[in-house]
């Protein structure tokens, strides 16, 4: 692609350095910016550099948070001894727009993979150890990703645990709500088997 | 979308007000930079804060420029007495990027379109007759989007030059390279038909 202005190409190509965004659809939005009103692009600019700069990690549970604290450890209206452990920020944010689940969380930062190179160590497992003897943790849920890394984890963080009377649970895997039974592949058809749940109690939901 | 927290729940606000940018996108891309290094991340908002505040408008043709001209108009090795009236910017970025032009650009800024509210006091139709009278232009190549719009405007600017002796064109409209004879529009195909080259020149081409 040729520039004329080199203002415009520099954006443009700090545009196409974000994920899925290619060079054609950069030029789209830095065009937006430029025919918007000047305090638009200035205040998408500095919104991004503020959030950057002053985002921080809740200390106790590594959710991003303004504070030291995050909202959702902050809030007295919530379960505190009901800990739910994801993998990313990003799973809160889904398990949050369900609206289903009013305890904490604790943000692991991945999953136990030695392939690619991540261990114990590098996740935040330590720390969710010490907050569950801290704080009395009554119900651990695992909200990991149905795989062996994920599985790894929580029967890593299980055996961490050994002896703690403490309530360990995982979501519940199964056929999807609207998916059709001869595409589920053979194991999560399989567990849904295994696990079944009395109508009674489906219904109720 | 539950954010917890304020600062990355206004970044992503700002993304999504981005053209075909929704929310789950625009949370993928504040990740993304919230996951990089803090100087990149501030580089990708200054970089953005600069061209917005900087960038100009050549004042011979209306391209995006650093100055007061922009490299197409103060490069001495363009054909300065040819100009290709296009509509925006982003036709100039891709009339150059086939390299088979070697003259100037003039930006209306759109075309006339009654329906929309746009006459031609709103498009730099002006400009272009000034200029055309102050540089003794010698040639005008239209590349405008081919509808009505693209045609009125072809033909109001044709009217206002009456008179003088400039030579006027428009890019040539037919059938894509690649495209299915079959599939073709009536007009494109009758067009093509009616305007057709001999083979030895377009073999040459």
């Amino acid at each position: 692609m040729q520039f004329s202005s080199a203002l415009l190409e520099a954006a443009v190509n700090e545009f196409s350095r974000l994920p899925g965004i290619g060079k054609k659809t950069a030029l789209r939005l830095v065009l937006h910016l430029l025919k918007q009103d000047e305090s638009q692009a200035t205040q998408f600019s500095e919104t991004i550099a503020r959030m950057r700069s002053e985002i921080r990690f809740c200390k106790r549970c590594f959710n991003v948070s303004d504070g030291d604290l995050c909202t959702i450890c902050s809030n007295a209206y919530r379960q505190q001894h009901i800990i739910c452990v994801v993998e990313n920020i990003r799973d809160v944010i889904a398990i949050e727009s369900t609206q289903q689940f009013n305890g904490t969380y604790h943000v692991l930062g991945g999953v136990i993979s030695p392939l690619d190179g991540i261990g114990p160590d590098q996740l935040n497992i330590d720390a969710l150890i010490e907050r569950i003897e801290k704080e009395n943790t009554e119900e651990l849920v695992f909200a990991l990703s149905p795989n062996i890394q994920g599985d790894t984890t929580i029967y890593y963080i299980q055996k961490k645990l050994n002896g703690r009377n403490i309530n360990i649970t995982t979501i519940a895997r199964g056929i999807a709500f609207g998916g059709e039974l001869e595409y589920a592949d053979e194991l999560t058809l399989g567990r849904s088997l295994q696990n079944r749940l009395p109508v009674e109690k489906y219904m109720n939901r």
